[in-house]
């Protein structure tokens, strides 16, 4: 490589760490039957026990005995990997059965697997242009890298409205071309800020301007609504919802991600999304174990119980000790640093000194001046651990002098 | 669904139809330890035994007892899916360990996993033209959909030179200003014309200009090389290419893709493409099937020889039969039908009468008029089943009265 390069290389990464925002990925193992615990190797030589307070596996599915007996018996029947595309022979009779499922569980004609949610969003978006030449985009500010990389991708002329702000969503509806096609693009559950989004009101505008809908549920698919069918399910909305997007790789435990929507656009999707075409299908083993784990969770409203429980439990715990955390309406409990160096450093504190992992969460998954620590209780997060993590957290707050900048920090948002 | 949309999504499914380049996936099953044979599910109530022609399971590696028994093994030891991004909580031992096998295969100090090889060539070609200022991109006529995909993401200067031209190329570079940053993106192994990439003279070319090298060998890793390193590495070049890019979703029977290149590069992508950023890595079992894969193929070159010995076998019975086939120096056996609808009638056709599977290669994965059957000849496809496959395309010759139409249309690729 012309030593030029290698300097351009050495900038955009120096630019990374200048920012306080260059990444440590910990090096860590779960221990199957003990989640959330894991084992952490900061180094090679060393092998330490945790707690991880920060994992998206929400409900430790990726632990249920089911799902994993469910991979290993695909693996015996047919094997590793699906062996090709959707089109060449990458289509199993797992795959076909799952995404039947999906489709029942969202009340929708059909779904459509992609490889990962992140390609879901992108894939499905991206090609929206195409269909409805003229599209505009309305997109909640927050929305997900993958959406907005999908928005991206379908150049065509996007509108951004203030996160969850309907009042705003509405002028800019009311403003644009009347015969546009329209798609307003939303999440029901904000990972990183723990709020929702006020679907009813979105479709509400969505009838009265003519838009369709599109509903990012990767945070709610499992743990919200009857069967796990998401916010969408809960509120009796989904039928308002024209593509509800969804993952397997989070309440499920699993990998993938997928659409469910009306047969016809399901097919224009599958036939026209580079990014569905032209990549190998997940293996069918794959396909087997979400498949378990979206039927076990169909019976399981008492996990999803749990789940609600524990989380209630470590907010109430926070608000006790007056920790500047976002009090949202959600399983997700953020705790705001407001800055990138103190925030890793705080969560390297935690790990290294009281063996808990919360990574640290920078920008640009979240705006600088923002940074915060998220933390993901799960239905297997005991009591004993929820108290050895506030004294761990009040010993960091002390350490780290927080007590000065985090008064009145505390956010509330409305669900 | 405002009735407008419905009839904006009908019409891009319906022109798909009328080029006659209509996806029907096929439902199918595969049968460990019986590879190349499956069952066929024409609809529910039916199974059918088939032979599959063409799967990118190149090698069988995805029924390779070793490999099955590593995927079920840590799904024992740490459950299904890793739960989050590479950098909260989704890196895990497995995926280091896999990382640095892949970076000493190709022998580069590092590499990076992506959840499939399309995303790995998006998500770092993509992020190029933010590190390089300037960069013009230089790019084979036939590159992939996902190396397309990546270029057009950059939003920079691109240049595409006729497929495998290195006279255009040149043409191209000393047409370029000579202070603008450079990268020529190619791959080693073209899956859908069989033939492979002129890299001693790309390379060349690269240090000439000071250009950077991108080479994409997902059609070549595992299969080609010493240890299975890919063409680079059987031609001495690893060195000459700044970034390699695989899958380990072909020869090595998982799903996924990386790239390997110098430490500051992976550091760089690491840390600034959205692609592997924002999305949920492979599931740790996924990585432990892989590295066993890996390691296995490193060992085997046997495998490789079969493989090789399987496809000439194959060739050599098509050029008996005067079939048009492109005659090419790779393990794929591309038959040319040269039109959509009669292409998926004779597919239908061998599978129908004769249980033998070959999927329909048509627009947009190859030009229109260039419609083909893509046959895979693995190890594991005997001259029993060669000889099966013959006669049934004789027959289908016949039946579709292909004789008139094909004569003199095998087409030589110079290696």
């Amino acid at each position: 490589m012309h030593p030029n390069y290698r300097g351009q290389f050495q900038t955009a990464v120096d630019q990374v760490r200048s920012e306080g925002r260059y990444r440590v990925f910990q090096d860590i193992r779960r221990k199957r039957g003990a989640f959330p615990k894991a084992i952490w190797y900061p180094n090679e030589q060393t092998q330490r026990d945790i707690v991880v307070w920060c994992s998206n596996d929400y409900l430790g599915q990726g632990q249920n005995p089911c799902v994993m007996e469910a991979v290993k018996s695909a693996v015996d029947a047919t094997g590793t990997g699906s062996g090709g595309t959707r089109n060449i022979s990458g289509t199993t009779h797992y795959h076909v059965q799952l995404e039947r499922e999906l489709a029942s569980l969202h009340q929708k004609d059909r779904s459509l697997i992609f490889t990962s949610g992140y390609v879901a969003n992108e894939a499905t978006l991206s090609v929206m242009s195409r269909i409805l030449p003229g599209l505009i985009i309305f997109s909640d500010a927050l929305n997900h890298a993958s959406m907005i990389a999908g928005i991206r991708g379908a150049r065509c002329e996007k509108q951004i409205f203030r996160h969850n702000d309907v009042a705003h969503l509405r002028e800019l509806l009311a403003a644009a071309d009347p015969s546009a096609p329209k798609l307003i693009a939303f999440e029901s559950v904000y990972s990183m800020d723990a709020d929702i989004a006020p679907i009813e009101a979105i479709c509400d505008l969505a009838e009265e301007f003519g838009a369709m809908t599109y509903c990012d549920e990767v945070h709610a698919v499992g743990m919200y609504g009857p069967e796990g069918s998401g916010l969408c399910g809960q509120l009796g909305l989904m039928d308002r919802i024209d593509i509800i997007q969804g993952t397997l790789a989070k309440a499920y435990g699993m990998i993938g991600g997928y659409i469910a929507a009306d047969s016809i656009i399901v097919d224009a999707v599958r036939s026209l999304a580079s990014g569905f075409i032209f990549t190998t299908s997940i293996p069918p083993s794959t396909a087997a174990g979400a498949l378990r784990s979206v039927r076990y969770l169909k019976q399981s409203g008492d996990v999803r119980t749990r789940h609600q429980d524990r989380a209630a439990a470590l907010k109430a715990r926070f608000r006790a000790a007056d920790l500047p955390f976002i009090d949202g309406p959600t399983h997700i409990v953020p705790l705001l640093i407001g800055d990138p160096v103190r925030c890793k450093a705080i969560s390297d504190y935690l790990i290294e000194v009281h063996g808990l992992y919360v990574q640290p969460i920078n920008y640009p998954t979240v705006p600088k001046g923002t940074e915060r620590l998220r933390f993901t209780p799960s239905p297997f997060h005991t009591e004993a651990m929820m108290d050895e993590l506030l004294q761990a957290l009040l010993d960091a707050w002390s350490h780290f002098d927080m007590a000065d900048t985090s008064q009145g920090q505390t956010t509330k948002h409305a669900s």
